[in-house]
């Protein structure tokens, strides 16, 4: 089988911005349910590991755009396996349009945890021998991977949030895709009327669950570069990152 | 030219609510998709309307499931035109696997307006001519047009929620499937494990935009059955609609 993996797309009415250009919450589903059909097809997917009472825990995902897909175009997200260490592995994408044109790319950071004990699993051990098979380290992924990010310090909140039930996935915990959908949601209209987003890294530290009360810090630290973080109950942190404009 | 249009789709993780059903905001989004693709075929989609700065609104909504399909089934969506008046159309869905199984049924009610203006246009005057191409009334929708609900009386909100930017769509103000998903949070998830939802009716009376402060009431009328209502600045009302579970 080959080793990389293509969904392809139509950026419709309702997957599209303001601005009527593929909106960064599809844009990010699409790229996990693209990661999703590989690992299927590959047998390490959601229906190969849920009955072991395993499941795949994003642990960075940082996504780099050239250019968004316009309403009713087409586009592909290829996705493909860098690396597999003892307790993580390395998946990288690109988006295009199947034509040598490239949107974007990505590049994403995963660990493996046992549902009920919620302790990560020996990730080489269980499945290096199937990942042999897929590795794809020479395939160029050109964009950095993320950097570590300095803690903010002391700063005011910019919002507060009670996590609601259609953020909730299956794991019982607010949704990869919807802290991007809500990091992007700190920025006013106006000021995404004149800036376009051009990179997200986030780091996912720590899981909430339904009713959490979650305050979202910001901090520019770069001409429309600005640190995130969202901490639970003004204290533990739950997610840190970058967001970059144009 | 045929009279119906589908849609072909599979539930993808990231389309799934906590219990790996489709979840209802990528069903409305899949229900409106489907409108624009049967409407764009036939010569009144967006991309020959918006040019004339004419816009579809969408007045009425009612969708009614007896089952929601489960992650990695596939489904489908059909549409077509029941009928046209002189500033209305209705058109209705099925939601099916395309082997006679039945997942629910939709309808729906639309206006034409001037971009500008805002103001509605002579619908039929304008696309009657197309439209009887493609009538198709004899086509049966099971399910009952929505009823006429009485507005609630003096209630206090059970939530205050600001407009942001990924509520908006290209007619900047808040998209018809959005109103859905902030009203099914306003259960809690433990609500939401012991009913499923059966129905949901809304009327789109009025427009949001961002930064609009809306309030959210809802009151049982009936067993699990709701009345809620949301209105802009605590005054002037925005939608209402009945959503029911079983």
């Amino acid at each position: 089988m080959d080793k990389t993996e293509t969904i392809k797309r139509q950026v419709e009415s309702f997957s599209t911005d303001f601005q009527r250009k593929l909106n960064i919450e599809s844009l990010g589903d699409n790229i996990l349910n693209c990661a999703e059909l590989h690992a299927s097809k590959r047998g390490f997917g959601l229906e190969t590991i849920s009955p072991r009472d395993q499941a795949w825990v994003l642990s960075r995902l940082s996504i780099e755009i050239t250019e968004m897909p316009n309403i009713f175009n087409d586009y592909q997200i290829t996705t493909w396996i860098e690396s597999i260490y003892r307790l993580f592995t390395n998946r990288n994408f690109v988006i295009h349009d199947g034509n040598g044109k490239v949107f974007g790319y990505a590049r994403s950071i995963w660990a493996m945890i046992d549902r009920n004990t919620r302790e990560p699993l020996e990730l080489e051990h269980l499945y290096g021998d199937i990942f042999s098979n897929y590795l794809f380290p020479e395939k160029n992924c050109p964009i950095k991977p993320m950097a570590r990010i300095k803690p903010l310090g002391d700063t005011i909140p910019v919002k507060e949030y009670e996590v609601v039930a259609s953020d909730i996935d299956y794991n019982i915990h607010l949704n990869s895709i919807q802290y991007i959908r809500h990091i992007y949601d700190l920025f006013s209209l106006d000021y995404l009327k004149e800036h376009t987003l051009k990179r997200i890294d986030i780091a996912y530290i720590n899981e909430t669950v339904y009713g959490d009360i979650l305050d979202f810090y910001k901090q520019e630290i770069d001409h429309n570069s600005y640190v995130f973080e969202v901490k639970k109950h003004s204290k533990e942190i739950v997610v840190r990152g970058l967001i970059s404009f144009c």
